[in-house]
């Protein structure tokens, strides 16, 4: 008997899931381990890789595949499986491959200039380059739209959270942008009276690695697969058998690793905790970009900086980094909730991320909409810097608009993800506060099980078997609200 | 103008290189980074690579390429490239891929069976496995003398020492085993009446690994393009761009971790300065097993064991690992060169380990020739160790003819590289002499650049370019030439 067409595609696709291993543990190396002098051949070896990859998944034989196994007797875990096959190959083939080239040399090359550009503050050397990825941006949206019937962002925007659309990311964001300014206004009149003490340094970089090793210990790190390293981005890399985690320690502060490692380990326990006997496939991988981040936020922000997770972690933090009084758990719980406006992204405090992701979010869907021009970016910066977070960005493309990767590349569509993972962790846990009104009580105990086991069952387990908003419907009984947001940043930071 | 056959070969070799970049790094992360739950998703990624790698060399294209590029107009660099690629190309195509599938299947599984079998010291059920390994490595040697007209056992000799056959190895071993046995009785009587001071240990791992990466830098390690780090079974891995070279680290013992270290670095250099612009293609790679071990013995044994070297680094040993009598030079080089037949190769000292590669490569001839059969293995071995060493082994098959890894998947052909090697480093540094004679001064002085640099002119950059032979013969003006191998063993133990 010959293999069914779903047989043929399973083959294939797991032949890539072993490609993509390679690529991860290259790409990990790349960051973590690699000496500068292996970087062009390094450079060399992922291209060619990435070149196979993309072979295998445009081979026009997948495509007869593909059609054949939709007229197969396969039972509902097969149709969702074919389904996420039928969007990997999409992603793979609905593209040009003259504009992916056009695009990844235009991206390599602004990208490239623009870590220089960055520290010169060189808005109009920037532009030189960034005009071209827009123009093939714009190109990718347009052709993604034609053949999805999508609007043209997005198509941008499911590349990262399938499923999700602009209306509905407007309607969420609308919604945020009509109370978050007050409220920050209130929790900073709030917090101006508070009395916060400054943990002294230094602190041993060995300390905190111990200390992050055993914070990971407790929440539930698998170290028999997986492994905590140093590069100068943290991420979670590897593979799901294998995730890597990575950190970076600065010996005058300790806050940012350490929190550092509990976000990243959120990422790390979804990866690890996906079904194993499915991992090879596409319906076995994580869900989407915004669900990944709603698992680091999962870890970090609803848990993390919870007062109960604080005062169960103080006694290790002062068994690794000494005793002081900076860190009682009060006033750890302060030190992790100070909220002030500025003007990094990365380094914005719970409360005021999400503007800045609003913020990255409305230009970008307007240049892409052909709304605004690259040209009319900083001044739409400035106007929105002032509006949502009263911070003057005016000159300081630096430290403004030009302080992210993400546009430099042409990832447009990326931004929301956050947002919407820190919207889904809400929602999350106030699922999980209904059934165990006790929660605080048994984090600050050490009793974490009612967080992982709900996590287990509902996100991680769930891989990618159904579309993001029914994964959120099944798990929270509501489609996405961010109301569970706005209620938990009341009750945290009012 | 369309390319030419060569040409497209020079493109499907760099292909296949780039795939063992990724083949290379996966290999040392499984070694000195992976947890060990990782290790079933790597072994199938690895095994999915090398399939790749194995169907790329077999597409029947480069077949018509190899013989069309045969009748373009080449210069002699092209030409050498050309016939590195057709060895390449012919060690891939020389064997049914079936019988490939069924040695990998029965070579694992032996070799597997075999890591409990030693402990139990359990000969009978490790020839169950053997008999099948033994049995198709037959079949492989005999279609590569078929395909080569080579002898059998030459034929797998000619895996990795290309080149050699076994009527020289006849001739340069049935020459060291005329004066080996008595130059060690020799030699033992004499380090009876000496004084020795043991080491006071412990060393902190730490301290090692600092007195090592110094060494290396002595040595001229290019820390830019690679790394030290720690795996059970010390190795030189990665690529040329990037080389990867490990230890291991006992508390109670330094001696093994430094001189380890001083090996692995002689691998290292011969790989980072293989001529960076040709490292792609075959000819442009290092030259056989044989002459990689030259290297490595070159820095370990020549250079390493040397009283001039251990002058050298005396301080640095005292520096890291603390003031101690042992530690004087004198007293590290009587450490570095006391003479102790024992079971184990790998543990076996510069003059009898000679001996044990002897009495591997005479058995494993006579296997392979047909000439004896699985089941009188220990009895050849009980003789040869007490001809050879005076050692008992009888009924001891852990520490006898169990104890290496080599036959149990099939390696038969291997083991005269190890002596081979030792043979060129020692003619090598017979040649540096003649135009250096006050060599051990300045290496004690710290000036090694004799060494470096002879090495560099005549081994290093030559890579492949030509054949072993012509090789040694360029280098050292005479083909090899054991009485050099014999006059250094005699003017260091005698």
């Amino acid at each position: 008997m010959s293999a069914s067409a779903y047989q043929q595609l399973e083959s294939v696709f797991t032949r890539l899931y072993r490609y993509q291993h390679l690529a991860a543990i290259a790409g990990w190396d790349q960051a973590a381990m690699m000496p500068p002098g292996g970087n062009d051949a390094r450079g060399a070896a992922m291209a060619e890789l990435s070149v196979l990859m993309h072979a295998t998944l445009t081979d026009p034989q997948l495509n007869t595949w593909l059609a054949s196994a939709g007229q197969e007797e396969l039972d509902a875990a097969q149709q969702a499986s074919l389904r996420e096959m039928r969007r990997s190959w999409q992603h793979a083939n609905l593209l040009p491959a003259s504009l992916v080239e056009a695009k990844a040399l235009a991206g390599s090359r602004c990208e490239h200039a623009w870590r220089e550009q960055r520290k010169a503050n060189d808005w109009q050397g920037f532009l030189q380059n960034f005009r071209e990825v827009l123009r093939l941006s714009r190109e990718e949206a347009q052709l993604l739209s034609d053949a999805s019937g999508k609007g043209r962002y997005d198509a941008l925007l499911d590349k990262y959270e399938p499923g999700m659309n602009s209306a509905e990311v407007e309607r969420i964001f609308g919604d945020v942008k009509t109370w978050l300014p007050g409220l920050i206004r209130q929790v900073m009149d709030k917090q101006a009276g508070e009395q916060l003490l400054t943990a002294q340094g230094p602190f041993a970089v060995d300390s905190q690695r111990a200390l992050g090793v055993e914070i990971m210990g407790l929440l539930g790190f698998d170290f028999d697969a997986g492994r905590l390293d140093v590069s100068v981005h943290p991420f979670c890399g590897g593979v799901a058998e294998d995730v890597r985690i990575t950190t970076r320690y600065r010996d005058d502060d300790f806050m940012q690793s350490m929190m550092g490692i509990v976000h990243e380990t959120g990422h790390a326990r979804y990866e690890q905790r996906l079904p194993r006997e499915l991992v090879h496939l596409p319906v076995g991988q994580a869900r989407s970009m915004g669900i990944h981040e709603s698992q680091s936020l999962s870890f970090e922000m609803q848990l993390g900086r919870s007062p109960a997770f604080l005062q169960l972690i103080a006694p290790l933090v002062k068994k690794h980094l000494g005793e002081q009084g900076a860190f009682d758990a009060a006033n750890l719980a302060r030190m992790y909730t100070r909220v002030r406006p500025g003007f990094i992204r990365v380094d914005a405090d719970e409360l005021t991320y999400p503007a800045h992701v609003i913020l990255r979010y409305e230009i970008e869907r307007a240049l892409i909409e052909g709304d605004i021009e690259a040209e009319d970016i900083p001044a739409l910066w400035d106007e929105k810097m002032t509006a949502y977070l009263g911070v003057d960005t005016r000159g300081n493309y630096r430290d403004g608009c030009l302080q992210d990767i993400h546009w430099t590349d042409g990832s447009f569509g990326y931004f929301p993800s956050y947002t919407l993972g820190a919207m889904y962790a809400a929602q999350y846990f106030a699922t999980i506060r209904r059934s165990v009104p006790d929660l605080d009580a048994r984090i600050a105990a050490g009793d974490l099980t009612p967080v992982m086991d709900w996590l287990d069952a509902n996100i991680w387990s769930q891989a990618s078997r159904w579309e993001t908003a029914e994964l959120v419907q099944r798990a929270t009984g509501e489609a996405l609200n961010p109301a569970h947001f706005r209620a938990h940043l009341q009750a945290r930071y009012l």
